[in-house]
Parts: structure tokens; C-alpha cells; sequence
């Protein structure tokens, strides 16, 4: 038994599929978003980072870092201990309190993650209710899948964002059957938008439970920053609902929001929550500052959404292939996994552009991309250099442009943070 | 189908079984450690936390709390991305250098936290060996026996610490058979030690891959704190060492070390680790500083390890029944549910000492205890203080003191933090 054979024949695959991944070692510069330090062995450079998921830089907020040093300097590094424990600390609870009001709901649980948050969350609801069948949409995340899986309850998937299909499987299951229905507000690989006030009123119809992933959207949506729940004014007609604190909100960690009841049952059974270390005081400190910030100012989402569709025209406008997307996210599409991994190495090592190259299983195979997240910290000027290391990239590479005889894309197809809009789209 | 009375229902039942939970609100005090405020509604008051897994103090220390500080300040708040997703941040590959060092092994991995860890990496190594049979120990942590669980590989468990029986599990497997032996060096409720040497010998005789968890001994065992595995001279004998930055580190989140194609298949293969934003520039930061002074520094676990036997001494010599521990931690035997959350209470109300009760399913029922965990911040002054409050709780509630005729606690029953002792005790 040779075990490293295995581990090493388990890289040499990922290898022959061009799937292995080099993560880039960056240090951002806070004040100077989207600036970061590249570092490739001894040498470092200075590039512009177009992907990252700290969407509006509130990582760089100064009232941000500051809560965070603050709260360092007067409490320590770290919690010190399971929520249980002697691990909860008083800037948690608070955190806590601003998530419940945050989504309009009467309790929050915060995790160490958003991956935790789904999976200790989804298995555990699912696991509570008797004969509970989850349905859930094709493209939700890896961590809602393993907590469907982790759950053991049946699991139905329904097509993706297709009412009509989620409403069969609703009917088969009958109304006096428990029903979980998981899904994403933003689906982050395509950014386009659940129809989310159609599955809430199959959900009444039909009497199923309602969970919705909204890390993709908390912070950017809604007046207040609660996500396109909020906006859509359906936040009080979904029973949980799920976020990060490690995207828009610039820090780290996720967590549910709901009824008091599912929250208790949830805290006091999930062993993904009981049985980890709690989030330090000083990560806790800096999510509140953030999320208060947020609440109060809408200067941050308008500026990535005037961005976001500023950054759509120019390239469009230079036929680049953008995808078509409801949201503040900018896939262009590669369309092969090689070329993908080139334009991503051409445009970092030849113009100083960091784009992470999207391929299988992230997405599916023939639409590879670059997935571009621009913030309101990315100006008119470097908008304008992107597309010109995309144009003199799709050209050295041979990469197709949007062709003049494909259709127009949608109208309806920019940012719109703040109003009602119909979702779907 | 009334779903918010199954949830009800579930929180009820802990409630009947005298098991739910009630989290204490506290604020510890970066500089007065182990003083911490702890609030109840709108009142607050000082109290002495007796039950920290900062085992050290280090969340305090000057050194770690200014890492995190001034990274912060450069850096940002949060890591913004994945690890593949522009989330791999400086100080993060920094932390995972020292880690292989700390450890002697080629590579590291850090996690969001150590239950993730050990979640994300038994369950992935397991599955990419053909066929593989766990051998678990049957005293392992929640974590590792989710990911042992979630691997779908066959688990064997074995008696704990038992190594006879251990050794007929592995003899039954035979040697072709791909075997992963998963345990712990320090269980954390009891307090004792694996017999590693012992174990170490049976995977070598019979080709077994070998997974230990160290997160209660990382930074106070062995000569730079690299655990139990460090001062038995054992580490290069053991496949992957998993610990934590959270206890004695002082921070946040968990790591594995090994070999570097065990540690790139985990990398690459492992949703809990590909999925999850990294963890922040700061924290990193922080959880580096820890380490290198820790490697540097015996101090702080030569105090611990004095003040931890002064504990379990002066403790003794008042007939409170302490239990046998090779280690820091010093559990307290109440034997009875009711009595151990009353005990805590009245520790908490009448003297200001804040020690978890630990009850089933925690530890085995008759066994609830209050498990202390002394650090070098614990002053011979505290030390009194508590036996006078654990005297007149035990008198005062009638619990039952060491007795007479019960026969005396073994000598080997001392923390030894760096010199080179027989395991297993």
C-alpha cells in the first residue's frame, strides 16, 4: 500500500484536465482598492484586482478596520472558547442583534462561515422536521448541496429559477408532507436572480418551508442593504434567510435569520455550529460597523451599480462576449477551459489585470469565463483598461468576439440596486 | 403542517432533559486576563473566566494583538475571496510556512476553523484512498467523526486509547487494505493522552496511514510548541498532524500538516476548504506572531504547567474530587446533571467564577464535571479563591467530596510540558 500513489495520482489528474489550481498570493492595500501586491516567488508587482468578492471594499472602510483594532485592543484576538464555552463574547451578540433587524427577523445565528451556515443550517432544519423532502434548484452552492446530502432527508432538484417545475414536484409531495425549498437570491457564477416572490407563493400554496442563500446579495440590495429580499419587499414571506459577512460586508463568517423558534433549534443542534470556536470579538466588531454603515448609506451601492452597468456598456460596446446578467456581476464568456486559463495569465502577467479564470465544475463545460466583479473603487479610467487588455487579449488569443448578427442584449439587463424590480429577469 | 412546532418540539425536549443551552455574554479584558464582564439583560459585573481554551493567555498578548492591528490597518479587514478566487492573502501563506515548520512536515493547509479541518480533510483523504477503512478512536470529536462520516468509507471504531484492540481491528484488515487511524493526543474532557508511540508502531507493522488531532496540545506541548507529537519526538512518524489556531494560538481557525501531496490533494479536492472565503490578512497576521513566539518562548507553558498542577493540588488537598488528567485540564467530578448546572450557577452568582457545565452528551452520563482550565494567567491568589468557592458550592449543594477510602491519585498525574514522557498514563 503506497499511499502517497494515490494523492499524487489524484493531482495528476487535475493536472491532465487543466483543472489544477495556483492560488495567486496577494496582498490588497487598504485605501487603495483595487490595488493589490502580486507575488510570484521572489518577485512582486503591483495589479488591479477585478474578481474579488468584497464587493463594495468595505474591507477597507475605516470604520471598518477601526472597529476591528478597536475592539482587538480592548478584548484580544480571539474568542477564546465554543459560543458554549466561555466563547461568547458581546460584540457577537450584537452582530446577532443587527442581522435579526437587519432582514426583519427575530433572531440571527452567526458561523464561522457562510459555508457552515448552509450546510449546519440546511441539514439541521432538514433533519428536525419528520419526513421532510427538500427542494432544491439545480445551481444552488456547493455548501446548500452538502447540507441537503448531509441532512439524509429525499432531496427533489428542480430546474434552475423554473417555477413550474418546482410547482409539480410540490404537488406530488402533497400538502401534508414537511417541505424545505433552498435556493439563492443571486446566483454568482451567472448573476442572474431567482424569482423569488413566484417560489414564495408556491411555497404558501403548497405549505413548504422557504430558505434563501442571499450571500451575493446582502449589503448590495434593498434600501438598507438586506439583499434583493428587501428589495423585492418579500423578506417577511421567507422563513430563513441566509448571508456572509465575507463579501459585501467585508469581513468574515455567515448566518441565518428567521423565527426565533427555527434559530433556538438550529443553535442548539447543529454540531457545526456547537461544536467550533466563536467568531472573534474583533471580526464581530468590524461586521456590525459595516453592516450600520451599509444600512444608513446607499452612496456604496449605487456607485457598484453605476460601475457594474458602466463596465457591461464599455465592453459590450467593444464586443466582448458578456453574458447576460441581472446583476453586478460581469461574466464574459471563453467558452474553452484552456483559453480561459490563458486570457486569465495573459492579462495578469502582460497588463496587470488579476480576472481568476471560471471553469468546469464551477460552470459547465463550453462556458468558461472570466467573471468580472466590479466595485464603486473601480473608476471610469480603469474600466476603460480593462477593456482594452480584454480586446488586445481575445485578439493575441483568437478568442471569439460577440458577433454583430447574435441577438441584442436585454434591456432589462443592468443593476438596479434599490427599487422594486421584477426578479427573474 | 405546522412547521414551527416541530422546532418548538425540539427545543422542548432539551429543556425535559435538562440540556439546553443558555450562552453567558462576556467581554474579556485584553490585559486583565482571565477577568472578563459578563452581562445578564442590562446588568454587568467582573468575573473570572475558569474554562477558557485560550489556554495560554495569548489573545492578550501584546505581540498578537498588534499583528492584527497594524495588518488590519494595511491589509483590510477581510480575506475578499476564496483561497482560488483572489482570497489568498500574504499573511496566509506566511501562517501556512510556519506551520509546516512548527510541525516538521513539507506543506499546511488552514482552515476557517479546526472543526472544518478535520471535517474537510479525514472525509477527503478517506475518499480518495480505494476502499479505505477508518480506525477511529471512540472518544474523537464531533469533527472528526462528521468527516469520518461523510467520507461514506467503512469506520472500525476502536476501545479508546486501547491499542490491543486497536491492533486486531488493523490485523483483520490485513496489509493491503488502505487503513487511516484517526485520534486525538489530548481528549479534551478527560484530559488524557493518547498512547502515540504504541499506535505510531502498529501503523508502521501494518501499513496504516496515521490522522492525529492536536488542538489541545498545539503551543504548550514540546520544546517550540509543537504538541504532544513534538515532545515525544514522534512528528515525522505521524502522517498529518491536525491542530488549531484557536486555543493556545490565541486566534482563529484550524490547520492540517503532512506530507506535500496529501496536503495539495486536500487543497484541491476538499469543498469545505474550496468553497469558504479565506481567512482574514489580520488574523493570519495574529496567528503567526502567536506561533513564532510560542516557539520561541516556554513561559507561558511552563507557568501554565505550574499553575494547572498547583490547581489540581491545592484542589486534592481540599477532597474535591478531581480526576485523573495527564494534562492542563482539570475536570471536577459532580456526577449528576442537575447538581453540575447548579454548581455552576452558584459559581457564577455567589462568587464571580465562570466554569461551563459539561453534561451529556458531552461526556458520559454519572460523569458531568466542571472542567477547569487553568492558564498561566491564574494567579495562586485565584487558585484559593476557587477552592473556596468550589468548597462551599460542594457543601452547599451537597455534592460529594474525594473520600477517605477512595484510593489516591497517581503520581504520573502532572503537566509536563517539555520533557520527553511515557504517553498514555
Amino acid at each position: 500500500m503506497n499511499y502517497s500513489a494515490f494523492f499524487d495520482q489524484a493531482i495528476g489528474q487535475l493536472h491532465a484536465e487543466r483543472r489544477y489550481r495556483v492560488f495567486a498570493d496577494l496582498e490588497r492595500r487598504a485605501g487603495s482598492f483595487p490595488t493589490a501586491t502580486f507575488r510570484n516567488g521572489t518577485a512582486s508587482r503591483d495589479i488591479t484586482v477585478w474578481c474579488s468578492n468584497d464587493y463594495l471594499g468595505m474591507g477597507q472602510h475605516t470604520k471598518v478596520v477601526r472597529a476591528m483594532q478597536e475592539t482587538a485592543e480592548r478584548l484580544g484576538a480571539g474568542a477564546g472558547g465554543t459560543r458554549n464555552i466561555s466563547g461568547t463574547n458581546h460584540p457577537l451578540v450584537e452582530l446577532e442583534t443587527e442581522l435579526a433587524d437587519l432582514h426583519g427577523k427575530e433572531a440571527a445565528l452567526v458561523f464561522t462561515s457562510g459555508f457552515v451556515s448552509n450546510e449546519a443550517s440546511i441539514s439541521t432544519i432538514a433533519r428536525l422536521l419528520p419526513n421532510c423532502l427538500v427542494l432544491s434548484d439545480e445551481l444552488n452552492h456547493a455548501s446548500m448541496i452538502e447540507g441537503v446530502r448531509r441532512s439524509g432527508a429525499e432531496k427533489k432538484i428542480f430546474r434552475h429559477n423554473d417555477v413550474a417545475h418546482l410547482e409539480s414536484l410540490l404537488k406530488a409531495a402533497g400538502p401534508e408532507r414537511a417541505k424545505l425549498i433552498v435556493f439563492e437570491s443571486v446566483y454568482s457564477m451567472d448573476g442572474d436572480v431567482a424569482p423569488i416572490l413566484e417560489i414564495v407563493e408556491l411555497a404558501e400554496r403548497y405549505n413548504a418551508m422557504t430558505y434563501i442563500d442571499e450571500v451575493h446579495a446582502v449589503g448590495m440590495y434593498g434600501n438598507r442593504g438586506g439583499g434583493i429580499t428587501e428589495r423585492e419587499g418579500l423578506a417577511h414571506r421567507i422563513d430563513v434567510i441566509e448571508g456572509t459577512l465575507a463579501k459585501a460586508f467585508g469581513t468574515l463568517g455567515g448566518y441565518i435569520t428567521g423565527s426565533a423558534a427555527v434559530i433556538d433549534a438550529v443553535r442548539s443542534y447543529a454540531p457545526g455550529f456547537i461544536f467550533t470556536t466563536a467568531l472573534p470579538p474583533a471580526i464581530a466588531a468590524a461586521a456590525t460597523a459595516s453592516i450600520r454603515h451599509l444600512k444608513a448609506s446607499s452612496a456604496e451601492r449605487e456607485g457598484q451599480a453605476r460601475q457594474a452597468n458602466r463596465t457591461k456598456t464599455v465592453l459590450r460596446d467593444a464586443r466582448l462576449p458578456v453574458m447576460a446578467s441581472d446583476t453586478h456581476i460581469v461574466p464574459v464568456l471563453v467558452g474553452d477551459p484552456e483559453l480561459c486559463k490563458q486570457a486569465s495569465d495573459r492579462l495578469l502577467e502582460k497588463h496587470g489585470i488579476y480576472i481568476q479564470p471560471i471553469n468546469y465544475p464551477t460552470v459547465p463545460r463550453g462556458t468558461e469565463r472570466l467573471r468580472i466583479t466590479p466595485t464603486p473603487l473601480h473608476s471610469d479610467g480603469l474600466i476603460e483598461n480593462l477593456r482594452d487588455a480584454l480586446v488586445e487579449t481575445w485578439t493575441a488569443l483568437g478568442i471569439p468576439f460577440h458577433a454583430d448578427n447574435q441577438p441584442a442584449l436585454p434591456q432589462s439587463d443592468r443593476v438596479v440596486p434599490l427599487m422594486v424590480s421584477k426578479a427573474g429577469g
